[in-house]
Parts: structure tokens; sequence; C-alpha cells
């Protein structure tokens, strides 16, 4: 377990140093595309406040980010006719983390398409931009 | 999309109908041993409050439940010394989900070792008995 590094990559986005396609943002939590998708709507889930994962996150940052993780699930949900919904959270690289920020990944699952892997291909900005879109006008 | 039954194993355990390896238990959750484990220290955390999966689940029950996951991760990592910690919840069968009450899994991770099935082997209740009983100790 080592600490948080403020020059990564959901860091620079929080700060608006790197663009994201964001599919909602306020001031406690950001939500944007997996640019690295393993479906479609495949979602990122980002409480904004400093933590490098959910072992090390205070009280305050989880107090209402599994509130925005329902919502986003039940948006893309939605948005795609998903027939169902992953939720993941890995901690440490051996459990797949490969970006040292909390985040949460939303993956709608459909019936029969196997899921892309983690980290894998890099999937179309215009796609993942309408898909920002779509997935946006679904939210409660 | 269809609704709760309340025979759904974990609500029979919830009820105390049938036992279970229990870690941590107070009026709001229950968390307790997988016992198709996928990793030493395979755990589960539950809501008590009636909801299938994330998507139908009430504000009130998703309040404090990812405070628990993260105490409960915290515990599992420091009882076994595990590398990494992997957070997974299914929403429905195609996504994975095979018991229809919300419930997270928080699988320890080991560098070098592989994962076991979702849903596959039983695994031994000694065993799950003496872990759940190491998790619990770690609990702050």
């Amino acid at each position: 377990m080592t600490s948080y590094d403020q020059s990564n990559i959901f860091a620079r986005i929080i700060r608006g140093e790197i663009s994201a396609h964001k599919v909602y943002e306020d001031g406690d939590v950001l939500v944007m595309m997996d640019i690295f998708s393993q479906s479609r709507g495949h979602v990122l889930v980002i409480p904004k406040a400093a933590s490098r994962n959910l072992l090390d996150a205070a009280p305050a940052t989880l107090a209402n980010v599994l509130t925005t993780v329902q919502r986003v699930a039940r948006a893309a949900e939605a948005a795609f006719s998903a027939d169902g919904i992953r939720v993941q959270q890995f901690n440490e690289a051996p459990a797949g983390q490969t970006v040292f920020h909390l985040h949460f990944h939303v993956i709608p699952i459909y019936a029969n398409v196997e899921l892309g892997r983690h980290a894998g291909l890099k999937a179309d900005d215009a796609e993942l931009a309408a898909d920002a879109k779509a997935i946006a006008a679904q939210l409660d």
C-alpha cells in the first residue's frame, strides 16, 4: 500500500487538465465513460476527494457515492436496454486497479455478448461522446 | 426485471432459518463468508432490508453499506495479508447474480493466485468458520 499521487489521470481530469466524456458532475463526484470500454455504456463513478482506493477513503468520500452508482446503473440500463449491470471496484494492482484514484466501474451486461478485457482496447471517441449523452438523458 | 422473492437464501439466513458463517451483524447489515469462496476470505456484505439488487434498493438501504464494505475489505486484507481486494456487485442473472437479494462480494486477491469461479465449489465449513473469526477479529 502506498500513498496518493496527485498526478494520476483521474485527478487530472477532475482538475480539468485532461478532457473526458463526462456523463454527470457535481461538487462531490464525476461520472464519465471508461475509454477502455468493456461493453457499451461502461461508466466510471469517481468521488472527487483524493483517495487511492476504497481502503483509504474517508467516510465523507463514501457518503453519497453508492447512490450515484445506483443512479448511473439505472440510467445505463435504460439507455441501452442492458440485461444486467455489473459493479466492480478494484483495490491495488494485484486486484486489477490501474489508476490509483478511487473509482467504481458500472458495466452494462448484454445477454450472449462477451465482456471486453479490463484496460483493453481504447473505444471510439465519437461513440463514447454519444453514449455519455444517452446515459445523461436517462439520469433521474 | 422481476420482484423480490422472500424465500431467497439470503432472506432465510437474515431471518435465522438457515445458518451461515457470520463475520458481523447489526440491525442493518449482515456480513458472512461466501460458501462458494473464490479466494481465501471471500465475504458477502448484505443489507438486511429487502431489495433484489442495487437497481431497486431504497436510499436508506444504501446509506451505510459502503462503509461496511470498506471495514470488511480492510479487515479481510489484514487478516490474510492479501495483496489487494476486489469488490463486485451483480445485478440480474446475465450479470452473474445468482441470489436475488442485494449483496456485495469482497474478494481478497493474492499475487500469483488465480481466483476460483463465481458460484463454483463449496468451501470447507471448518475453514470458513475459522476465517470468519479471523476477519471479525480485525474489524475496527
